[in-house]
Formats: structure tokens, sequence, C-alpha cells
């Protein structure tokens, strides 16, 4: 089952229920004003969307083409962020000098979540100088999760998946991440692709809490990257485990995986400028790719592996805030 | 003008306004639902809640003897904990060796935000191995406010101050503090004070974006602290335009000032448990003091220099989870 938010004009939008090719679409306002709406009750609100799908299966919806879309949830009470591949983490490593995290431990991040931009919103940002970059990755949703779960029971927890553009100012986030106190002006406001997704539309591509397609990454137009999601040391049961082991999380907690990274980045390149430019400093001794610039653009989308549509692609275009 | 919110089952509650002492209150839904909804409109919400305000000095309002309060906003899309006493970072850089931030700019932290516990709920926490310590701090609530503002301009949209526990699991604090990521585990829900007040309501106490009163704070009944809010190295305005740098920042977002804390703490005291036993580790070389045990107690208070009531307090008790 594929969900999406119409931009209706408020701030939580309307929830529809969205054909497999993403085409088609019906308005699921019987069932649950808000996708927000539809997580606090998912139990009974599950069913009832599951037959809205199963008559856009049969035919049934209106053409989607004109459909204006929100992010999944606009806006959410909780965005705890990954950083859940090692290729990445340890590029970092060896480039800042610092220490891995201790082992068995998931590194992670609360973020700002009163803002979700929509797929192919401009993104207003202050200055080319902060070091604009995106990160692609996969996310999922969680219902109402009690304190102390184990990663085998987190797993059942895990109701929708996503894919997310974490935008981060790279010039800004050292001298954060330095304090300790992790960031906040370095993480303005992430986009997320307009389909959220059962876990059951993946296929054989969701095990191990993990999303096994690549996600494909092109800036102004040019394949930057295809690493493969697969490859997480946590599984996003075990980030979710992690996050709920001292708070319970509400409906709607989104997590992430951190930038989709794979250790032969240099063949398949990667999802941030960040990682790009880390190669960089190793193989030729000092970055040589620039931050993005006002007017850049960057695609990121997932496909099944048949082609099929999943999440639909993030597009859109850096402006200046 | 003071503000509350009744506990009717609801996650948001219903917003009242109580009168100077505490002791009566008058519905507000003719204005505003919420708080949040007050704080989404609140040019209009604001001199409607006033006239509210001014019926209760004139003698009308129910006995709030009996209402059941939760925290102001029992849920906030944006929870943003500075740390702006510096007595306090000293310390705890003389501790752990670790640097100052750079001159000028504030050390701040998102954190949980889907729950704030009222000033009298019990507090559940998983394990008393974690460390459990409490932080009082005051803190202030904002309009919208649009990205990169001034701190001049910041300063009029800090519409409310409020005093909050900002609870923290030490054991856990450093792990995730050396990862650069900031706290998740180590950042449970914080508790807040029943009463949210406009800045006028503190009169000459409210100066420079400061809160010039001393925080009582007592632990098992006993007092611990007396610390005042007026040495913040930075205002509220200067965190809200340091948080707003590179993000606008939502109507109903909380910004906190960290742990009050005075430079002369072996005389009044602290707010928090891992101050003081900090200053034990310089004075005597290790901590006496240990961690807040299940069925342990803390009551926090900070009144107008008069001895009136101005937030109520925060009284509450740590049980497992």
């Amino acid at each position: 089952m594929k969900l999406a938010t119409q931009d209706n004009g408020t701030p939580d939008g309307a929830l529809v229920v969205v054909s497999a090719d993403g085409t088609r679409f019906l308005g699921a306002s019987d069932v649950a004003n808000t996708l927000q709406a539809a997580l606090d009750g998912w139990a009974t609100a599950e069913p009832a969307l599951r037959a809205l799908a199963d008559r856009l299966a049969g035919g049934e919806g209106e053409s989607a083409s004109n459909l204006a879309l929100a992010a999944p949830l606009p806006r959410a009470w909780q965005w705890l962020d990954g950083s859940a591949f090692r290729s990445h983490g340890e590029l970092m490593e060896t480039l800042f000098g610092t220490e891995p995290p201790p082992a068995g431990r998931p590194l992670m991040y609360q973020g700002l979540s009163h803002q979700f931009l929509s797929a192919t919103a401009d993104v207003p940002l202050p200055r080319e100088e902060d070091g604009i970059d995106f990160e692609g990755e996969f996310g999922i949703i969680t219902d109402f999760v009690p304190m102390g779960v184990t990663p085998e029971q987190a797993l059942a927890h895990i109701k929708l998946v996503v894919q997310i553009n974490d935008w981060s100012l790279r010039a800004l986030a050292p001298i954060e991440m330095k304090t300790g106190f992790g960031w906040v002006q370095a993480k303005p406001a992430c986009s997320v692709a307009p389909f959220a997704v059962t876990p059951d539309v993946l296929g054989d591509a969701w095990r191990e809490g993990r999303v096994h397609l690549p996600l494909s990454v092109d800036w102004n137009g040019k394949r930057f990257g295809d690493a493969l999601g697969g490859v997480m040391e946590f599984g996003f049961h075990d980030l979710v485990a992690h996050a709920a082991s001292t708070r319970s999380l509400c409906a709607g907690t989104i997590i992430g995986s951190g930038t989709v990274s794979n250790s032969n980045f240099r063949e398949i390149g990667s999802s941030c400028i960040a990682e790009r430019r880390g190669i960089e400093m190793l193989d030729e001794g000092k970055p040589r790719t620039e931050f993005m610039r006002f007017g850049d653009t960057v695609r990121m989308e997932a496909r099944m592996p048949d082609g099929g549509v999943l999440f639909g692609a993030i597009d859109q275009k850096v402006i200046r805030g």
C-alpha cells in the first residue's frame, strides 16, 4: 500500500491512497484526514486504507497527474536520524581523526521535525558559504512504540518506509559536532519523496529491517551515486529499539538511515557531496568537488528491481532563502 | 497574563487563563482550544486572552483548586535546549577536559518534544543505573520566527516564559556526547511548571532576555540550590536568533536556558546533581553525591521578588518505567 499527502493548504494536508504505479489516487478522509491521524490509530486505519488500495488495484481512482503532493508527513512530532552505513562513518573518522562509535551503539541525532519539504519544493537556504549538501537516505515511520522494546519487537512497529533528502550545511556541521550537542544550524528541514509505502510493497527488497535497493542520486542532471541501502550496519528495527531505550516513541516518529553509502563508493558513487569530497581528500590530497550553488538541482529515486515506481522521486532546487 | 493547559484527556489539553495568584481560572475555548492554536494566531489571540485575564483580575473565574493541569504545551513541534550558563560549562570543561564552545556561539541541542510531562506527573525511567538527574531551567516559547532574525528582532518573538525540568541520564550522556551527535537516550521527556507567563508578568525580573530570579530546587525535601537565572551568557533572544539562523521556527517552539548555574555554586548550590558531583570531584577528588533513586522527589520553583506565585512549582517523583 502506497500513501501520500495532498497539499490542501493545511499544515498536515489530506491523506490519500495511491495506486501501485503512482498514477491514480483515492481520498482517504473517510478513514483518516491526515497520515498522522492514520498512524495514531493504525490498527483500525490500516485495513480500511488497504480496502482503498484494493479498489485502486481494481482500476478505480482519479488521475494523480495534477495532484499536488506534500511530504507524507508535512510535519512530525519526532525525527531521529541515524548514521548506519559504516563505509561513510569510517571515511569521516579517517578524515577527521574522530573515534568510531562504541561497538553495538547506533549513531543517532534528533533533528528538525516541524517541517518536511515536499519532493519538488524549492529549498530556501541563507548562504552558499554554509556548504550546502544533500544526503540521500531511506527512512521509516512508526506507530506508537513503548519504551524498552527489543529490536525484534520494534520491527512490527515499522509501518511505513520512506525516502529522504537530509539537507546539510557542511561549514556549520563540524563546529556544532565538536560541541557534542549535535546539529541545529547544520540541519535545516529535510525533504521527503511523495509516497510512503508499507514494507510489503518492497517484497524481497525489505529484509532484516533494511531496504535492499540502490538509491540513485543525480546532481544537476548528472548521476552522482547508486549506493545500496541493504548494507546498513544496524537495521531500522535496531534504530527504533535504540531510540526507544529511555523514551516511548509517538506514532509518526520518522527514523532515518543516514546517508546511504557503500564501501565501493569509488565505483558506485555517493549519496552526499561530503563523502565525495572526503574520497578526493584521501585520494588527491584535497577536495575538488564544490558544494551546491543556488539554482542547483538534486534528484533522488529508488525504484523496484523491475523498474517500477516505489517512493516516487525527490527532484528539487536550492534557492536563496 | 498567565496561561495554563487543562488536562482534558486530549493530547493537547484545553487552554485556560489563570489569575495572577494561580487560584482561579477561565476557560479560553472561545479564543483558542489549545495553547498551540493560540500561538499559531498570537496577534489575534493575545488581546482576547488578556481580556479574560482582566476579568480574572476583577474577581471572576472558577476555583483552580481541583483543576488538573498538563504542561502548558503537552507536546510541541520543536524543543531546543541551550546551555547558556558559563559557570556550568566551565566546570564541565575542567572536569572532562573538553574545549569551550567557540566564542559568540551558544550551545544548543534539539530534544524530545512529543511529550512534556506535567509538573506533578510521576517520571517513569527504566534504570537507576542510567544516572537519573534533574536540570532546573528557565525557558521561553515563541510565535513563528522567520529564518535569519537578529537577536533584537528575536526578542519580540518571545511570547511566553516557562520553567522546565530537563530530565537527564548521566551515565548515557557522555557516551552520546562523544559521538558529536547530541543526546537521544540521555534526554527523556522534560517536565514543565504549570503556568506559562507573558514576559510583562515578570516586571523588572525580565531584562535583556533573561529571567532575573532565583530558581529554588529541593531534592527529597531538602534545599539543593538557589541559582539566579540572570547571568546567562546569552539571553533568550540570542538563543532564538541562533536557532533561527538556517531555519524558521514554528509557533510553539520552546527554547531552554540549560541548567541554571552561578559561579558561586559552592555557596548557593546547583540546579542539577551533575554539577554538585563536579564540584565534589574538584574539591574532594571524587563525587560523593549519588544520582536519584526510584521514589526520590524533586521540587523546583521560582517566585516573584515579593514571594508571589509565578510559574507554579514542579514537584514530582521518579518511578520505575
